[in-house]
């Protein structure tokens, strides 16, 4: 025995399931929650419990929220025509807290993938062919990411959509505060085929 | 709005205060807890309530556990005479993890500071002294951090307690399968000073 009890024992290893966590760090974490219980440990509870009975995947976009549609797609003014599309939900907060774009979304779950076989109905494709004619969608950027996987899903989709509609996708470069020193030579390339007039 | 919903978002930001987890890693763990609801939210979410009411400190040591005394100070074979004193629940469990101490366990909630005002008795030092008296305790073991604060509430016990029991603390010394190269200076002039024939 470790000097704790079972329920805290198994606190601690469903919370070393969580990714970034190890058993150290969850440790560490439980230990937080007990000290903090009022202000922290009952209200995760609480949430965590909401949570696992409303969220759920938008049946349009995949996007995670607590409704059957998604905010995003219930919102008229978002229907621009343009479609963003992403990997992972993760990726789609990452665009939303930029703020830029303002059309809608369409989450794969994944990407084509050989060695995992990772076919196209494993992923939203088939739903994203369909929402590019009943949304009457003018431009899909594919905003996937610059991974060996993320490309090859990229031209699938791009061979599937050709000439229905604009096809682009994030312009490859120098990050926003990057230094040259550090950046690979991929990148490198990328940001200087694509260099731009002053 | 970041694309998902105020309960999810508010999951996220009470995640964020754990120790270990930022922003970004805790926004990472939430979407694997939807992801996998049934496995891992859910359990955790009760396991999590549960723990919110019955964890409690041992009135006696200061332990963590689900009962008023815990089961260490509860085991009469761990009656052995013997007093770990250490600072929080977290070594404590480190020690327990080793499986060599068979005797009982202080903890202070923390060092005496100075800076932070910390005197004897916002520590457990007064029930300490008393716990020497009523447990017949024959030694105490000091377990305490390394640091200057560490080493001071050692000292501070150790005057308080001089003569009344016998005396010892961890030794200092090379890790096992430490690096003397990796080693600071004053490990090395502790383990050099500590060394022993062989």
């Amino acid at each position: 025995m470790s000097g704790s009890t079972d329920e805290i024992e198994n606190l601690i290893a469903l919370m070393a399931k969580l990714p970034g966590l190890g058993p150290r760090s969850a440790r560490r974490a439980v230990l937080h929650l007990i000290r903090k219980r009022a202000l922290l440990l009952t209200p995760l509870a609480d949430t965590m419990s909401q949570v696992a009975i409303s969220a759920r995947e938008c049946l349009n976009c995949g996007n995670v929220g607590t409704s059957e549609i998604c905010d995003i797609c219930e919102d008229p003014k978002r229907a621009t025509g343009e479609l963003c599309v992403v990997e992972d939900v993760a990726d789609l907060w990452a665009m939303e807290r930029s703020g830029v774009f303002k059309g809608r979304y369409h989450v794969l779950g994944g990407t084509l993938s050989a060695l995992d076989s990772v076919g196209p109905n494993e992923l939203r494709i088939p739903r994203l062919l369909d929402r590019v004619i009943s949304e009457d969608i003018s431009e899909v950027i594919m905003a996937l990411n610059a991974t060996v996987d993320g490309q090859t899903t990229a031209h699938y989709i791009a061979d599937q959509l050709q000439s229905q509609v604009r096809l682009t996708s994030l312009a490859q470069g120098v990050p926003i505060g990057g230094e040259l020193d550090y950046l690979d030579d991929g990148t490198i390339t990328a940001a200087l085929r694509a260099r731009k007039e002053i």
